[in-house]
């Protein structure tokens, strides 16, 4: 039986993506030879590469807009240090929204190339809300926010109107739902969310903000290199780039990014609507900013723990836990997550509360 | 029918590995889940990294020495830049050998960080030999080579006796041949040849050369984090780690370096001896010199191309082009080649002589 995974990330990705994949390990485009023995510099996955850079800006709704698209390697933690030595100006500045782990951790690589502003931070309350009331200095290099909080379960609903560069890691809601797009400069997104497995890391960005920086830029660190290149600056991850695509390929047929938020706004409500409605459990984040990627809610009482554990895990539901510095339960209802997943998680809380 | 692959990386690996690699995708250690779709903190995978690791060392014979095995990203490419970061002291300088392309590109990244010194080259002659008499300065923070150039087909025999840190990016020929492993202090390698798909790199590091630069490292770049972090300071590339464990897990089941250096010097000796045998053919790099891994020759008459060309393909051989900044042909035979496609291509070579 399949299970209904609620992994955090890498996570679920649409089962035709596994079928497709395996079939291209045994034999690629039916060349006799395996998508892993195969040239990057082969025409097939030349083509592979181009299409999938293509179809990000897609879906994106950022074709002939200026931008490129970039498949890379080193996850988001990467783009936390590319992201200072390509746009932070020399004696520059720049501006960071502090709302969980991850954005500390940018904020950290950042501080090793200039001044580096909190414009605003949740930490004090744990970092269960997002900042909305502050002001991003008109002389920093970049403004830059994490789109979806995946520990504390929080997400950005609106994004600051700003005349700086805005630069958003979206690693853990990108392609999930509507955004316009053109009002970011940059973004980034490890791929094992829902894009793709992991080993891959989207950039997309807006050409006409590289080059300003004064800094020399070490080149596989250069977006402007890679971008020359067309993401082949060097050996590119062929496994992961292909899976990418063929994940991106499933969300286009499927009615692209509009058809998918509907599926997860619907996913997200009907697991809000229990949190709420259950006595038994507690939602974590401020309700507002409620991310609809990752619901992470409590138990009210601890003592219940081991049973609820025991019936979702009987109810082929894996994946659940918090992560290990928050603790508690963490849904994570990427692209791929089936509805009726969430369902069967819904009917075990129920279950739980019928028990006691 | 399956092809005789002689691509220069990715590259041909064993059979069994894409069986296996495939079947993990549509369910992995009958978890019902997907290699692709679980956590790289699931206790399965934390064993697939413990595993990949540990069997580095072992097959290198490296085990209780001192050493660290990791599986980071971004390609020798990165290394490049890591080297210098990691381990060149401030205001100090390092001592690089330049044998080809990539020994080259290792020097630009390292010119961004102090006194780079080139203690020989052979880029005159195009890098056809490796150059053997020269000395390393003993203030240096380190001396780097790279023991097999794919492009010009030639590898080192021997490397230099030096009391400064050896660091070698072995990408092309590391598991091909019994070495003493520990004269060296910092080894990397992207996967891609003989230890799996692209798209992780392995990285070797005596842990005492490391912590002595001054430098402050950003964390993604730094060895010590990742040491510390057990190779999971972020998401690693799990699929292509799980590749690479299968590939060493065949090394090790087919008698491990030792055996498979056999088996390698009797796929050179074939092919190079029909290179000498043929007076169609000629051999570009210096005799002494000559890859293992990748046999670059020339047509002596290039009219000949044609029917050469059409030939090869019709045996089921593919990837003999040289690389496209030289020309001419390039057989790689990495490990997991037969010999038997060795002779197929051989075959060829006599056919075309008896043709013409």
């Amino acid at each position: 039986m399949k299970k209904h995974n609620y992994s955090a990330g890498p996570c679920i990705l649409p089962q035709e993506v596994f079928e497709k994949s395996a079939e291209a390990i045994l034999n690629f485009n039916n060349s006799n030879l395996s998508i892993l023995e195969i040239s990057h510099r082969s025409k097939d996955f030349v083509s592979v590469m181009d299409e999938a850079r293509s179809l990000v800006l897609e879906l994106l709704g950022l074709e002939g807009k200026g931008y490129q698209a970039l498949f890379l390697q080193g996850g988001a933690s990467m783009e936390f240090l590319m992201v200072p030595y390509n746009l932070m100006k020399v004696d520059g500045k720049a501006a960071y929204l502090d709302t969980g782990t991850w954005a500390n951790n940018a904020i950290k690589e950042a501080k090793l190339f200039g001044e580096t502003q909190i414009v605003a931070s949740s930490k004090e309350a744990n970092y269960n809300f997002i900042p909305k009331d502050y002001s991003i200095p008109s002389d920093a290099s970049y403004f830059h926010c994490t789109s979806n909080n995946t520990i504390f379960g929080t997400q950005m609903k609106s994004f600051p109107e700003t005349t700086v560069p805005v630069v958003c890691d979206m690693s853990s809601d990108i392609f999930s739902r509507t955004l316009d797009f053109s009002k970011f400069d940059l973004i980034y997104a490890g791929a094992q969310k829902n894009m793709g497995p992991a080993g891959t890391t989207l950039v997309v960005v807006k050409e006409e903000i590289l080059g300003k920086s004064g800094r020399t830029i070490p080149s596989i660190l250069d977006y402007e290199k890679h971008i020359k290149a067309e993401s082949m600056y060097n050996t590119p991850a062929v496994f992961p780039v292909y899976a990418s695509l063929l994940t991106l390929q499933w969300l286009k047929n499927n009615g692209g990014i509009a058809a998918i938020e509907k599926v997860n706004e619907a996913k997200a409500n009907l697991l809000y609507n229990e949190i709420d409605r259950n006595p038994l459990f507690v939602g974590t984040a401020n309700k507002e900013d409620r991310s609809f990627m990752n619901a992470t809610f409590l138990l009210e009482n601890e003592t219940h723990q081991e049973t609820f554990d025991k019936m979702w895990k009987e109810a082929g539901i894996s994946g659940l836990n918090g992560h290990r510095s928050v603790g508690g339960y963490r849904a994570s209802m990427y692209n791929a997550l089936p509805l009726q997943s969430v369902q069967v998680l819904v009917d075990v809380m129920k279950e739980l509360e019928n028990k006691i």
